[in-house]
């Protein structure tokens, strides 16, 4: 598949769908360099996932029984954004663990919401057996061509306003970022995958040598806890030998406490995942290293101003 | 005095010490036109104050007795944080309605921090007699030169940024921000200052023609919550003859919700106040009019993560 081509022809398809999110250099959170971070929480939905969810939809004939999704939360969301303003029917399915900001979220938007019991991988079977009786399109998370393009806008985006860093970090859950990221950019950064210890399907199926059933817990587990890493994303990042690296629960909520003490960005836990793999010292750049860190979501709960 | 040589003085005195903040162009909230963002509450200490607040102490010889500042928060943090910054003692007075966020923003600085009972105006009287009797250096929250120029590096900065907008929407409180934007564009931009009703000591001025005591209360008082209007900032406003506004606690809460609710910018109700003129109504631009509106400050109470 001709990536560049694809996530070219994705960020012409959802321009006019989604929020341009901005960036900003800056230093603090303890650490002695300078770091460039995007704001991929203003997005629609708050989460990056709504680019992937346009593109889909955008490069799909919709059939007349609509959409379906399985989602921890941020997807379901984005999916039931994209359906509404394109006109579309969409039923979600999301496990209990999503948590009351994200369901609330889903229900807000219209979309047909299924509460299940359990995690991911449950919401993720009642979603296929609906796909399977009425014929619904499903939206995949993260392990699809079209999911992955639209996220690797994001990367275009980026790199279209000025975006100067030797390195990236980004944070995985299902691995559609970062294959966006793999994708886009091809060798031209270096790419370091963060996941939580508790929620590391990336991690796992590197050391392995192929994708594997992890167990998934944790403060980022209703956005990072995808029980099998992606296909997609797992060979490019075999392919480009990328750089896997894990980091605590501690080390996530310190970093999330940071964004909002020093920066006023109040983002959720898979949000301040990336830049906790530079303040818990689980990555130390080389000196003169420019780095810069993906903020990917911010659908907190409770609600801050409630 | 020359504003323009000022402003882009006090732009390279501080460049080094303060946060260049983002902006991002937008649709929603319930507008039927696009508005353009500038994020000033990602600043240092979340609020436009670290401006001044380097500016004075940058552009001044400190005493040995250091800096005293009389401040209903914001501007008490950014004095403490500058005075840290750059190796000055600082003692703040505070009013109890500052409010647990902002006091211990003050207290985490290191600064001498006294918090007294009553408004903005008791808070000033012990810094005065404070001044008196040590020799400290007073820094105005808004009614000095130094002050205003810090202030509208904002502006300069915003411009430098590409700022397209004929209509800039700012709140005030003792009208320093809106006296930089004013000395910074020089009628190039049209300036709506937009006040709560229950807390508007601009437009009591204008109304009555010169500087007046009025009562100040509200869900923005601790921030916007000024007794009296800024001579400087008077000044400029009526010979600029600029529109003056006032929105309801409501539109504010309502402005500050929505910033949450559809872009994942969590802001104080001070920092929704611009934004709450045109979500009310309040001004209505013409057809083709392009509106920037700048978010001022984020220091909610509670902690939004506690």
């Amino acid at each position: 598949m001709d990536w560049n081509t694809e996530i070219t022809k994705a960020s012409e398809r959802i321009s006019s769908h989604i929020q341009k999110t901005p960036v900003l250099s800056c230093t603090g959170f303890g650490l002695d360099f300078p770091i460039q971070l995007k704001l991929e929480q203003v997005q629609h939905t708050g989460s990056f996932k709504a680019r992937g969810a346009f593109n889909t939809l955008l490069s799909h004939d919709v059939p007349e029984a609509g959409l379906v999704a399985a989602s921890g939360g941020n997807h379901g969301a984005a999916v039931a954004y994209a359906a509404h303003q394109l006109g579309h029917r969409a039923r979600i399915y999301v496990p209990e663990m999503a948590g009351p900001a994200k369901i609330s979220l889903i229900r807000n938007s219209g979309a047909d919401l299924q509460v299940v019991p359990g995690a991911y991988a449950n919401a993720m079977e009642q979603a296929q057996a609906y796909e399977a009786e009425t014929g619904a399109m499903q939206v995949h998370a993260y392990d699809a061509p079209a999911t992955v393009a639209g996220q690797g806008t994001c990367f275009a985006e980026w790199q279209a306003q000025g975006l100067e860093a030797d390195t990236l970090m980004i944070a995985v859950g299902g691995g559609g970022l970062v294959a966006g990221a793999l994708a886009w950019f091809q060798r031209a950064k270096k790419i370091i995958a963060v996941e939580p210890e508790t929620s590391c399907a990336l991690h796992a199926a590197l050391k392995e040598g192929s994708p594997v059933d992890v167990e998934v817990s944790g403060v980022a587990a209703n956005a990072l806890g995808a029980k099998r890493i992606g296909q997609i994303c797992f060979d490019h990042a075999r392919e480009q030998d990328i750089t896997s690296l894990t980091v605590s629960d501690a080390a996530i909520t310190s970093a999330q406490a940071a964004l909002w003490r020093e920066r006023r960005l109040l983002v959720e836990p898979a949000g301040a995942t990336a830049l906790a793999a530079l303040t818990s010292g689980a990555y130390r750049p080389a000196e003169g290293e420019r780095v810069a860190v993906l903020l990917c979501g911010g659908n907190i709960a409770p609600d801050p101003l409630a």
